[in-house]
């Protein structure tokens, strides 16, 4: 594999931190090539600005058509090229945080901001039939993407019936609107629940678990997401009246 | 109404600028009080950092430790403080925003991440029976808050059975997460939909209602969130398995 590993915690010597220091030790090991963006480290800037896109400032900034003419004209701010050429370079990426208000924290959350723009990581169209290729076709079709998520929650408050949601349901935005739009196959979440109270013992089970999943990521089985070209969804994007019948919610969207 | 606007979009000549611009004005023409957080205008810093809490940098940094003793001792850094207080005068709260990659933008998502802290927004417990008090009870009980959203996408295409899931549930984490959690009434969201493509007729429309909908906020009836103290939920915060029978997903937890 090739490996692009994102980490957006701001102490490496959390569990967050020793969980990505084994995952990626095990991956070289056994011989993967492997990048990272420590984004924390980096100093990572998360603002959305004109200034990427060489805006001029005295004109109405229109983001996305801004930041898609950047994109394929080679202009965009040269941190954002350099996230962009690691994304091309992988075959595989693996996104850790620590969930904060049942989302990424904004230094993850503006990477996809700045990186993942049109030109660049969507916006491509089938030649022949004009459609938009997206959940499930476009630029970044070929990845795989693993988010390894740390939850202060226990388990059973934020499984499928319970209070905070299911953390499934909660980080579709991520696997499902960010990952599968883009083309990447999104692999179930890994995830660490009451990280906030984990004991040594804890955090040596987490990280063989986790050593586990990131060596086995080629045979993993990606969430299966309904491709949005794959017949269906109709002409407004609907999910056909026949299929998930007597489901509801953002779980429809699961061929299963 | 006492009302804080929360704005999080990079360009105040935006269709989300005139809307701003004009919910503000109606709202002070009405006579209710507002207060403004122009997230960009302001130079928000998103990025939660051990200087928030006067952290020693040769320490290990405990995000949630250290920011709620900073918060019980008043150490927090000015600019959160300042929020804050924005926070504790208002009694609605309206958040305005760009739907960016199915979430919030990096810029206000930070502004939870470093705003809402342990110690102000949430960590309060029942006196008699020691229950955390969240989810429907908690600091910022008492107030009314509204997600205001421009979506790229057409209406039909992020509803409840769109590609791109419902709206409502891609921002669960905001209205019942965030909102919900804090003790907030969250208010079903107003959204602006196939932003980008709006002529001057959509815009004044949108405008029009929008207004409608901000003057009309004290009489709006609350999303029916349950309460994690009310009885519906177990001592393993599981939904009781009596109520919402054939339902599925983050829907179950409200109670309709």
């Amino acid at each position: 594999m090739k490996v692009l590993w994102v980490f957006a915690h701001p102490e490496p010597r959390s569990l967050n931190g020793s969980l990505r220091d084994a995952g990626v030790a095990a991956l070289r090991e056994h011989g993967h090539e492997v990048r990272e963006s420590d984004l924390y480290a980096m100093g990572w800037d998360p603002v959305v600005r004109g200034s990427d896109y060489g805006h001029d400032p005295a004109e109405r900034l229109l983001v996305g058509e801004a930041s898609e003419r950047a994109a394929r004209e080679g202009r965009l701010s040269p941190d954002v090229r350099a996230e962009q050429e690691k994304l091309t370079w992988a075959d595989t990426v693996v996104v850790q945080f620590p969930l904060w208000w049942y989302g990424l924290p904004a230094m993850l959350k503006g990477w996809f901001d700045r990186v993942f723009v049109k030109g660049f990581a969507f916006g491509l169209h089938d030649p022949d039939t004009g459609r938009a290729l997206r959940y499930g076709e476009g630029p970044l079709e070929g990845r795989r993407a693993l988010p390894v998520v740390t939850v202060g929650a226990r388990e059973s408050s934020i499984g499928p019936r319970g209070v905070s949601g299911d953390l499934e349901e909660l980080l579709f935005p991520l696997t499902h609107g960010t990952f599968w739009y883009t083309g990447m196959a999104a692999l179930p979440p890994f995830p660490v629940y009451a990280a906030d109270r984990a004991s040594a013992e804890d955090a040596e089970r987490e990280t063989k678990a986790l050593v586990e999943r990131v060596l086995s990521i080629p045979d993993a089985e990606p969430l299966p997401f309904r491709r949005q070209n794959g017949g269906d969804y109709d002409d407004d994007l609907v999910l056909r009246p026949e299929l998930a019948p007597g489901r509801t919610g953002l779980d429809v969207h699961l061929d299963r």
